[in-house]
């Protein structure tokens, strides 16, 4: 063993040197980026030490600890085992695309042949499902430690408690975060040395961003499964657990005599954590990759002089990101404040103040950045309108921020009417609960055009300009507020992880039966961690939404590179255009269907059993016998890795078999883009749609937990009342909705762009 | 007296005379469809004698029914005063509008100047207006007449109960058709009179068709809240009534102790008939008039020598519409089928055998006026392709008939299913609804690519060509398509009428508390209704999904002839497009959350207030008082009264603004396009939305109403098991989505392309 840490310690060191060799190769901002990584690992190696030095309890705490832990890892191995098989399934479908494919001009006159840019864009692929694996796997490995030592903690206080879940959501975030930086970095330091970029006669720096395209779809490919397996998991566990316990007999939430609370607890991990890292991962890869290629290009079509401050703009924001948010992190103290009066502090007030901090040092940081890389002698003032394209995205995430809490926070209206609607029975309960979610996407939208038009403005007049005096910056901005956007994305995906290990922390407690008052502090953590859960939903999916139009451009951008020419409009007034679209639509639709009736089926099979093992079990509502939890657990496991492959072929499916047939229409009727064409439309109404459907289902899903958190709280006749009973099934409802089937979409929107991207060669 | 019928009847014949004689001076055609419209409404009047002939039964149902009529004509008055208040005002808008805009240069050419033009357009708005009034009081006139008659022959037999209700039906459908062609043609031929069209020096008959648009428009405008306000009242008063009586107090639906069961019945009338009669007249109004516009646009392109027959096809297609649709009503007899056996016949069979029949008629004429109107020297055999178009649209009809019938008829799996979800709570049968009607969009937007592709491709290649030899029919093959499905449309809505005509009868049988027999009788007409009803939804979204591409392209051609300048791409690429589409798509979820939420709403007061009446009038359960059954009638009026306009304001208001809105910054930045453009897009992408979120309101509301019927059958514990209290709350949910928001959501896609139709010029 001693021998063995040796022989790594000196293979990563080795590793380490050759990445600095071929970074220092490349530029020396891929040097900086390299060393923040590096950096922040380290950092997140004090996080991970710092909070298993942590005690673990009393034994019957990490009895049920284990359990989960148990649970979550069989689970992850099973179910990535799964995916790893699709994936290399899927490598060598991709590999066969690319050695029949055309190959660009481009790529001709640098001698990139077929073969080469076959195996590079497999080599990304497979980079990227592999680290998107291993984010999911960080997310979940520390949330089922942490858990145990937040309920122990909680023992002690609330204070402590806290720290320990913010660390732990830290360590991951940090992780997840750094290895999207880290990858793309290498592979574009890799590819540069290798290729021989900007060496006379070879590739052009500014085309060398399209090749990395392959990392953002494998981090999709996996973070779409991950996300749909562990969501339907973690739902139906929850939704079955609840419609027995809750509803039918009265128990509370995560009750020991529950045979299915085992597996919610599972869930938790499973689909919280290890799903929303990959979800995270992906899409800062496939958002840092878009932001590139648009760098590329537009630098190329104004003649910069260095033209990798553009490119490479992104990752420069990232690194800071991972800065600012450690210093986030830090600020969250084990002890009280001095200042502080209150007998009970508001844990949400302690993050938020947390996410000021962080919020302040990422304006300075981004304004930072945009002078260092984007100042060009061409456009001297470009670099400030380009930062005050990043202030644009950071308002946008604030606002994004607030309008979540605004619909699912109880402090505010919606979620009071939501509530009031319970009292006169189910129905009105859902019908309010739907037309609250439906009208909780206006507000965004909004928000998102005037982010959108405002960012394309302000880039569009920052001064750049190409050969014939057009000004070009526009989309470029987009992309700069999307970076500005994503800017803190570390400490939202911290705040984030927080909420599921304090959920599980809370179920730890009550099952091995700790005090009353140790209940309440996790379920106040709980509580905090259900708002930051929605608002990175919120967070989530409005990167997404200013995203998209980046995304879109560069299949745009990719399509006319391969077709050698100008590919500029995507016009909706051909009808085999305007049908791509209402596919676009419609898969959306389909997709949001089959997530949550996989979730409806599963929960139905979990309630059954439930119901088996309370007949057949009497003794164990009086704690005389035990309940059988492993069976839960086996059945949601088989069924979730059964449940997600329908809608996830769907996704990868159907945007290539609309490709390829409309390819094959228009080579018959003489329209040789039109396949092209039909998949631009299809990716840009299916990206809309997704936008709201998502926003519908994440924010009804969270109003109506809220409700129901709000008649708990007493309002409204309270537990046990009618009212109480009616928005438990809006609570049920909600379940599959903001937890499966709407982070799902994040995905799919951001893996119908990648996906375009990697197999637009086959649609011309 | 004696002499005011004289005297009418003099103004008839000569207003008959006057439209006959510029008809004459039109053409031939027009004096054709004159001629059959004027059969039919003689027809009607023959079928309405016929029905009010019969016995209106006991006392005791004439005073149910009185009370249920007195309820409807008084919402109906108060209703229809509000909006006709609002056309008057928006009439005013358009006036302002066009006096101050900019003519076309074929308007100059032509000498039409800015206020012949204004007054044309608002002339059209306001006859489009009252015309679709008028239809709407002629649904509600026959039903509250026709339900008391339909209880008095169920005491007699199934089949002369059943052949009231169709030629009930029937009438409403053919004075709603009948009206919208008349009202057509009347424009047409007066329009082309007055202003000496195709003499030298005047307009061409081909821009005759833009000068239309005013008309649907109104029809769309009064369509709008009448489904709104309908939609709003009925499913209010049948939420309401259905959560306190059947879920809280456990008595029948239709029971006459339940306060708001009076409120229900007038809602069936002002909710179903009214609302349908306007929302069918406006669909066939706006269908018409963007097929006339194309077939203009296209016979001018094609140089073709008469283009006359190209413009009016529309019209003699639906003059046969009204023959067939005779044809198949005549078909239901009052006696029992000498070769049926069965103790008791099925009435979907006799239905759906009148419907063959309408068909293969319909098919017959099709091909018939195809041959007549279409056939042109240019291209012989265009005739016959474009015959395969409407062969294409009769088939898309059906098969959007069969998929509603699958996924909401309970001999399918679909609705097994979701009936079996029921069984594990409340909870899981809404999620189960929610993914059924989700995927339920699946199908028909594959049947209704395939027919957009299909019949653009015949019309592509039927030989027309343009002056430089390029194909032009394609669009007019979709207009064809179009037309297809359109050519029963009055034996649908016969159908479609019959329903809340039967649902009515059944209410006053109930609760004039009739034998067991006779309410089994009602019973099963109920039961075809339901069917019915559903299908129809499926072909009028249908129908305006397929007529989408009509209206856009209709759009775009407007804007080409203000803006003098060829208007044929809309391309999303453009940010602001893009902001145009994704406001498109959030109307429509806003829009359907507003619905919703003023039926959850409306519903809140009537259970608070039938609650009330139970407690403080306790002898209601024991039949000892009376309920207060105005009261309930007056909260759920006054209440939808005040909910239709923020819906409908949003949906008139919203394109309006936005267009002005990119108009302004369009100016300021050099895109003299931009406004029409985003409003191009809006309509794009809500068109798109809208017909996916209607058939998943539509279907799953079906659905899940059915679901509850099929337990009610006695299946998985029957009438009063936990499992059906849980399908009755999928029935309420599906109640605002299958009859407000579904149905108006058909309204406002057409009224969308209406609307921009007529604000293009303020656009530029």
């Amino acid at each position: 063993m001693g021998i063995n840490v040796r022989v790594l310690l000196v293979l990563l060191l080795l590793g380490l040197g050759a990445i600095f060799y071929v970074g220092a190769k490349t530029s020396p901002i891929i040097v900086f980026v390299f060393s923040i990584c590096i950096i922040s690992f380290l950092f997140s190696v004090y996080l991970t030490k710092w909070v298993l030095a942590k005690d673990e309890g009393p034994p019957e705490m990490v009895q049920i600890s284990d359990a989960i832990r148990d649970g979550a890892e069989g689970f992850f191995r099973t179910q990535y085992g799964t995916i790893s098989k699709m994936a290399l399934l899927l490598a060598l479908v991709i590999l066969g695309i690319y050695l029949f494919r055309s190959t660009t001009p481009q790529q001709e006159a640098s001698g990139i042949g077929r073969s080469t840019s076959a195996y590079i864009t497999v080599a990304a692929f497979l980079l990227g499902a592999i680290c998107s694996g291993i984010a999911g796997y960080v997310g979940m490995w520390v949330s089922v430690r942490a858990n145990v030592r937040v309920s122990s903690a909680a023992r002690r206080s609330a204070r402590e408690a806290l720290q320990i879940a913010v660390r732990a959501g830290g360590f991951s975030a940090m992780v997840v975060v750094g290895m999207a930086v880290i990858g793309v970095a290498i592979l574009y330091a890799t590819f540069y040395v290798w290729l021989g970029v900007d060496s006379p006669g070879s590739m052009k720096v500014t085309d060398l961003p399209l090749l990395l395209v392959g990392y953002g779809f494998g981090a999709s490919f996996v973070a779409l499964f991950a996300q749909l397996g562990g969501g339907i998991y973690t739902k139906a566990a929850d939704v079955g657990a609840d419609l027995v316990g809750k509803v039918e007999q009265g128990i509370p939430e995560d009750d020991p005599r529950n045979p299915a609370v085992i597996a919610d607890l599972v869930g938790d991990n499973v689909g919280d954590c290890a799903a929303r890292g990959a979800d995270l991962f992906e899409s800062i890869a496939a958002e840092i990759i878009s932001a590139m290629i648009l760098g590329g290009t537009m630098a190329q079509r104004c003649k910069i002089e260095d033209p990798s401050g553009f490119i490479l703009f992104p990752l420069v924001v990232h690194s800071f990101d991972l800065v600012v948010s450690s210093v986030g992190i830090l600020s969250i103290r084990g002890t009280r404040d001095s200042g502080s009066k209150s007998p009970i502090e508001d844990p949400m007030a302690i993050l938020q103040k947390g996410y000021s901090i962080t919020i302040v040092l990422a304006v300075l940081t981004f304004g930072l950045s945009t002078r260092w890389l984007l100042y060009t002698e061409r456009a001297p003032s470009a670099w400030f309108n380009f930062a005050l394209c990043g202030l644009v995205g950071i308002i946008t995430a604030y606002a994004f921020v607030w309008i979540t809490q605004y619909y699912t926070d109880y402090k505010h209206e919606p979620v009071r009417t939501l509530a009031l609607a319970s009292s006169t029975g189910h129905g009105t309960n859902i019908i309010a609960g739907v037309s609250l979610g439906l009208e909780s996407t206006a507000l965004p939208v909004l928000v998102i055009s005037v982010a959108i038009i405002s960012a394309f403005w302000l880039g569009h007049t920052s001064g750049l300009v190409d050969e014939g005096g057009n000004p070009t910056g526009g989309l470029f901005g987009t992309a700069v507020a999307t970076m500005g956007m994503l800017s803190t994305a570390a400490y939202v995906l911290t705040m984030d992880m927080f909420g599921p290990i304090a959920d599980n922390a809370g179920g730890i407690v009550e099952m091995s039966q700790q005090p009353e008052s140790v209940r309440e502090i996790t379920d106040l953590l709980d509580a905090v961690g259900n708002t930051t859960k929605a608002t990175t939903k919120g967070f989530a999916i409005g990167s997404a939404a200013l995203a998209s139009f980046l995304l879109f451009s560069a299949y745009m951008d990719e399509v006319a590179a391969f077709a050698q020419e100008p590919f500029k409009q995507v016009d909706i007034a051909i009808p085999e255009v305007f049908v791509g679209g209402l596919l676009g639509s419609m898969l959306i639709f389909l997709f949001s269907a089959w997530a949550c009736a996989a979730v409806g089926r599963t929960a139905q099979e979990v309630v059954n059993e439930v119901r088996r093992q309370f007949i057949e079990r009497p003794g164990i509502m009086d704690y005389k016998e035990k309940p059988d939890y492993s069976r839960c657990v086996a059945i949601v496991a088989t069924a979730s890795l059964r449940e997600m492959i329908k809608p996830g072929a769907l996704a990868i499916l159907s945007p290539i078999i609309v490709g390829l047939l409309f390819r094959i229409l228009g080579s018959y009727t003489g329209h040789p883009l039109l396949g092209a064409k039909v998949v631009a439309a299809m990716l840009m109404f299916g990206t809309v749609s997704g936008i709201l459907m998502a926003l519908f289902l994440n924010t009804s899903g969270g109003a109506w937990d809220n409700a129901k958190k709000y008649i708990e709280t007493g309002a409204l006749g309270g537990k046990g009342s009618d009212c109480h009973k009616a928005a438990i099934t809006g609570d049920t409802v909600g379940d599959p909705f903001k937890d499966t089937a709407g982070p799902s979409l994040h995905v799919l929107i951001k893996m119908l762009a990648t996906i375009t991207l990697v197999m637009a060669p086959i649609f011309l």
